[in-house]
C-alpha cells in the first residue's frame, strides 16, 4: 500500500503518523510550502513536493488534507494518477472529484487535531464514501488499518455530522477560552475550572445534554442572569451569554421545540 | 459535628451524600416541599421539616442550597440559631447574611450535580468565605471533610468563578445539545460525536483553549461557514454559530483583544 499525502496540516499530520505507525507507507508529501512538505515527509521517511506536476503517478491512494477552499483548485491542477483519490473533509461533496478521476471518495476522521497533541488514532471514528462499491471497500480497508471505528457515511449527512461538530469542539472550546479569560482577569487559575469541564463532558456520555443541563438559565434564575450580563464587557459576548440562555430555558420549558 | 440542610435540590442531594459518606451528621433536612424534604431526610437518617420555625437551634451548621431568588427571603425568615449559617451559591455575597447571624459565610462546591449523576466529591474544588477568621476555618474544616481542594475565595473574585463556570458548563452543555439535536434530526447518533467531545475537554487539560482551538471558524473556511449557517433552521441557532464564528476569528488575529 503506498500513499500519496497531499496537506501537511493538522489532520494530514495526524494520518501521517497514524499510517506510519501502522507500517502503511506514505510515499510522498505534497505542500504548497515546501519547508512544511520536508517537514512532515521526513517524520515518515516519504519524499516531499512542493509541485503538483511532481505528485508520483503509481500510488495506490491519494489524500487530500488541505483547507476546503484550497481543495477544489488543487484537484483541477493533479496530474493524471492511477490509484484512488479522497479527501478528509467534513463539508465538501464527494462530487468535487468528478471529472478528474474514475475511483475517488471520502475518508472522514471526526476528532479534533493539533500538531502537539498525541491522540490514539484507533480509538477516532472515520466516515467512508465513494463514488462506486470497490473504492468504498478500499478506502474502508485503508481506514481500519488506523482505526477501530469506521463506518460508510453519505456526503449529506457527513455535512451535518460536520456542523454538529463545530458545535460540539470548536464552539465549547471558545466558550473554554472565554470562560480563561474571565478567569484571567481576576487572576483565578483556569486549573480550578478544570474538573467541572471534566465533568461536564463525562456526564453526556451517560445523560443526554438534555438531562445533563444545571445553571441559573434552566433554572431561570433571572438575578444572576442579569448580573452576569452586566459583568461583561464584550458586547458580543454579552449577547452570546443573552442568546444561550434564552435557549437553554426556551428548550427546557417548551420542550417540542427544535432549535437546530 | 451536627448540620441542617436548607434546600433539597441537586446541590443539596449531592452535599447530603457525601457528609453522610465521611460521617458527618446531617441532623434535619429543611425543604418548602414536604416530600422533598422528606425523601432526602431520609436517605441520610436525618429529621425532616417544611416550616423554617421547626428548625433545630443547636446544630453546629446550617447549610443553605437553594435557588438564589429564593435565598433572601429564607434567610430573613429562619428562627434564631446557634452554629454557622453558610450558603452555596456562587453569585450571592456573603452579606445576604448580615443581621440575620453573627457567624456566616459561604462553602461553594464548583460542580454541575445532577442528583442521578454520582460524583467523587473529594476530587470537587470547593471556595469557602466567611464574615470572620474563626467562621472561616469552621467552615474550611468543614468543607474538607468532603473535599481535597478547599480554598479561600473572596466574594468578588467568587461571582466570577461562577460566570466563568457557566461558560465552561452549562453553555458547553447547551451545545452539546444543539449538536444531538442536529443529529437527531439526520439519524446520525450522538455516540458518533462522544471521543470528539472527551477529546476537547481533554485537551484543555494541557494546552490552554486558545492553542487548542481547531475548525472552519479559526481558518476562517468563509464557504462551509456560510454553509452551515444556511444549513441550521432556528434564527437563534444561525445567531449563535454566526457570533461565536466571528470571536473566534478575531481573537486568533487580533489576539490583543480582549472579549470577556
Amino acid at each position: 500500500m503506498r500513499i500519496v499525502l497531499i496537506g501537511s496540516g493538522n489532520v494530514a499530520t495526524h494520518l501521517a503518523d497514524a499510517f506510519f505507525e501502522r507500517g502503511v507507507q506514505i510515499v510522498q508529501v505534497y505542500s504548497r510550502t515546501v519547508d512544511n512538505a520536508r517537514a512532515l515527509a521526513q517524520s515518515v521517511g516519504a519524499s516531499f513536493t512542493n509541485k503538483l506536476e511532481d505528485i508520483l503517478p503509481d500510488a495506490d491512494f491519494y489524500i487530500f488534507s488541505v483547507k476546503d477552499d484550497a481543495l477544489a483548485e488543487i484537484i483541477s491542477q493533479m496530474p493524471a494518477t492511477n490509484g484512488v483519490w479522497a479527501h478528509t473533509a467534513g463539508s465538501v461533496p464527494v462530487s468535487v472529484f468528478e471529472g478528474f478521476c474514475d475511483n475517488f471518495g471520502v475518508l472522514y476522521p471526526l476528532q479534533t487535531f493539533s500538531k502537539n497533541r498525541k491522540l490514539n488514532f484507533a480509538e477516532i471514528p472515520v466516515f467512508v464514501e465513494a463514488n462506486n462499491a470497490e473504492t468504498l471497500r478500499k478506502i474502508g480497508d485503508l481506514a481500519t488499518m488506523i482505526s477501530r471505528k469506521v463506518q460508510p457515511l453519505s456526503g449529506e449527512r457527513r455535512r451535518y455530522l460536520h456542523l454538529a461538530a463545530v458545535f460540539g469542539c470548536n464552539f465549547v472550546n471558545h466558550l473554554y477560552a472565554l470562560a480563561a479569560e474571565i478567569l484571567e482577569d481576576e487572576q483565578i487559575t483556569f486549573d480550578a475550572l478544570k474538573p467541572l469541564i471534566t465533568e461536564t463532558a463525562a456526564k453526556v456520555m451517560e445523560l443526554s445534554p438534555h438531562d445533563a443541563q444545571t445553571g441559573p438559565a434552566v433554572r431561570f434564575d433571572e438575578k444572576v442572569i442579569q448580573k452576569h450580563i452586566d459583568m461583561l464587557k464584550d458586547p458580543k459576548t454579552k449577547q452570546i451569554y443573552r442568546l444561550l440562555s434564552e435557549q437553554i430555558y426556551e428548550k427546557h420549558h417548551n420542550p417540542q421545540k427544535t432549535d437546530s
